[in-house]
């Protein structure tokens, strides 16, 4: 039995010393866009589209898309809604393809591609694609998109919850000490994850703009079983996809 | 009263996100460099100059320096000795400059040099520098050298344990979250550094090349209240500067 290495990443700027090619890469960005992503995915959309610069996303807009954009807190004029997870609601999204501008989260993904596979992750689908990770033979870099490549807790902490999963299916072995210390993070918040979360910096942030109404469900584990991955620029759920076909 | 504000930076790699050119930085690498620099200032030293490069170490050498440098756990063969704290006796450093070699150490320093000060930090003189911090009115950057640029387990305990003790004396404030992980490693580990340590890489390299005797005296608290300070491009104790003419 060959024994896949783990690694985690606290911040896109430190991504190229731990870049693996063969390796599937879970980016993490728990407040708000991975989390969003998600929720979007278990409401039935088809496919988003990540852009990261505002023109993009209105060229997009102009051509007939559902656009989600915000910067700052600020739903964009052109925008259906902002980037809040509540914004994909069924009612919305469902059987809909849709674009998201975020760009730091596009950043992020972008600069994972030429790995064997991008995923989406984050509380909302943590069983399901640690499930996955645990089938595929693969390396898995779990990536933190951080804040402006800052270190953040929230990010961390789920990078811990998910090593934690990993690392007990014993086909996983890590010299990695950031996955050493996302899972003491873990171990210290797990109970009470929105208490511990109160300290982080994007929490305040949030509460600064109100827009903390989405905590809770960017906290609350497996509401879906969806796993977005990056496929052609676009994100689509993975029963979608033929891995075969990568290489 | 005026606020400090405190952050601490994981990896050199992120340090240009958290510059703060009226910031006192405090270089942290526990296993071994800054643990090694206190030790020699312990025993008498008089300067320390760090270089980067093996060729510069050689030209201190024959030029009449006593040289401490190694590779990869390995003494240079013109060098006087190794980069163990041991090595710094009392014998061998009492009253002298000498070079020590370190690539990763000197490139950190330098990189904070246009800070306010740059100082050396380890658990042999916590409490002196935290003293020091927490006298002078200017923001602090606990600054881990890392491994290869990636995140460590020692360097980032040891800053949640400077953190602890500036952050209790009422006159700091953060909002980094490199912090707050930081302290609430430090409040896991605290009570049995070693056994903490146990599990970070370093150790494993350094118990491989059998180099790892060092690991209790890196993790002594306060056996000298000397304060290792960048000064035209040399270390020295800070007893012996003016800090006036910075400006």
């Amino acid at each position: 039995m060959q024994h896949r290495n783990l690694e985690a990443c606290f911040s896109p700027a430190l991504y190229k010393y731990h870049e693996n090619k063969k390796a599937i890469v879970v980016v993490i960005d728990v407040l708000r866009a991975t989390s969003s992503i998600c929720a979007a995915f278990a409401n039935g959309v088809v496919s988003i589209i990540p852009v990261a610069e505002e023109k993009e996303a209105l060229e997009y807009k102009r051509s007939g898309y559902m656009v989600a954009a915000e910067r700052d807190g600020y739903v964009l004029d052109f925008a259906d809604f902002g980037n809040s997870p509540f914004n994909f609601s069924r009612e919305k999204v469902d059987g809909k393809s849709i674009v998201y501008s975020t760009t730091n989260g596009t950043k992020v993904m972008n600069m994972a591609s030429s790995s064997y596979l991008v995923t989406i992750g984050s509380y909302l689908n943590i069983s399901a694609l640690s499930r996955l990770l645990v089938e595929q033979k693969k390396d898995v870099i779990l990536l933190c998109a951080g804040w402006k490549n800052k270190v953040n807790i929230e990010d961390t902490l789920c990078a811990g919850a998910f090593a934690e999963k990993l690392l007990s299916s014993n086909l996983f072995t890590t010299n990695c000490d950031s996955v050493k210390i996302a899972c003491d993070l873990w171990s210290l918040a797990r109970k009470d994850m929105l208490g511990y979360i109160d300290k982080s910096a994007q929490r305040s942030r949030l509460r600064d703009k109100k827009l903390d109404d989405c905590l809770e469900l960017c906290h609350t584990l497996d509401i879906t079983d969806k796993i977005p991955v990056l496929w052609d620029g676009k994100l689509v759920d993975i029963s979608t996809v033929n891995l075969l076909t990568i290489y």
